[in-house]
């Protein structure tokens, strides 16, 4: 298809179609002649990720062009490839040596603790927070959250494109990390109203 | 305590504690004499209030105000004060008279469907940015999450403050909404990267 029909197609402006092509965020197109290129299904699909990383999940078009070059050209260990590509995810939390909250909560639920898994920064930042708001997170509390949120990663996982596509397993994970967590948590919210509402009487 | 001792024990500044007070975020101490007075437990409670959500949730300090408002003056009937509160905080959405994505997820799950509750519209756009996406989430998908979460918010709810403490019940759940999220985000992401560890073989 010509670049209009992309920029149709995609609902992206023709502008910003030109400008994503310069910055090398969307590979070129077939070229047909001096002035004209043609597009194809590649072409759409690189648009909505770039769509959705800078619309849906707030990602800098340095930040965007980063992703799209680690789903592109996957490490070859598809492990690090997905560490790799959800670690230039936001949020970002200051690196550190030694997350000792993390670390607690890892070795209670039985998980890896690895200081170099970027979550890790940021899960020791979060409960830094809650302690520091006098909130701190009880064990209990570690216990309810890691088994439900367990629940949900397997079937995150199982439902990821096969080993043999590094490609689309590393873009599974970057666009299902960047949004489905704002769905999550939508749902979480709506499911403390509707509790709520059965435990409280109303007016 | 005199404002230097509610310093030292908040870890906030004398000269931002003394800027709260200027500008309603800290309820005066009992005076002294003309240029001391007296804070307490409340004082050291409400700045931890006042930093969490400034520092974790990276509310404005309107937003703050109006955060303070809702938990110190809480509206008579609890449900509409913790929906309110909690409303407050972001992500905002933008508001529409229907939300038929969000609608049929409500639906699907067996919840109530009111598009005045903040997290409906919060829902749509999340799902429209997926859909955008070409990444749609299925409605096997949209059960799995479902139940996971009605879990982690039956755990919440359940320890929630008694109905007869109004503002504690508020306070609870705007401080547990900011402070909790970013911990359970971060719990999917490790998660994630342990159930993969364990299918990937590694190099």
């Amino acid at each position: 298809m010509r670049l209009s029909e992309l920029a149709t197609a995609s609902g992206v402006p023709p502008a910003t179609v030109k400008y994503y092509l310069r910055q090398g965020l969307l590979h070129p197109g077939a070229q047909l002649g001096p002035r004209s290129a043609d597009y194809e299904e590649s072409h759409l699909r690189r648009l909505r990720v770039v769509q959705a990383l800078t619309e849906a999940a707030g990602l800098s078009l340095a930040q965007v062009k980063t992703m799209v070059e680690l789903i592109e050209h996957p490490q070859e260990d598809l492990f690090t490839a997905l560490g790799a590509a959800v670690a230039a995810l936001p949020p970002m939390a200051p690196r550190a040596e030694d997350y000792p909250r993390a670390r607690a909560v890892m070795e209670r639920l039985g998980q890896l603790y690895d200081p170099e898994y970027a979550a890790v920064a940021q899960l020791e930042h979060a409960l830094a927070a809650a302690e520091q708001a006098g909130l701190q997170i009880s064990e209990e509390r570690i216990d309810a959250y890691g088994s439900a949120v367990r629940r949900l990663a397997e079937y995150d996982i199982s439902n990821m494109p096969e080993a043999d596509a590094p490609s689309a397993a590393v873009e599974y994970a970057v666009l299902g990390t960047a949004l489905y967590e704002p769905v999550l948590l939508a749902l979480w919210r709506l499911a403390h109203q509707h509790l709520a509402a059965q435990r409280l009487p109303g007016d």
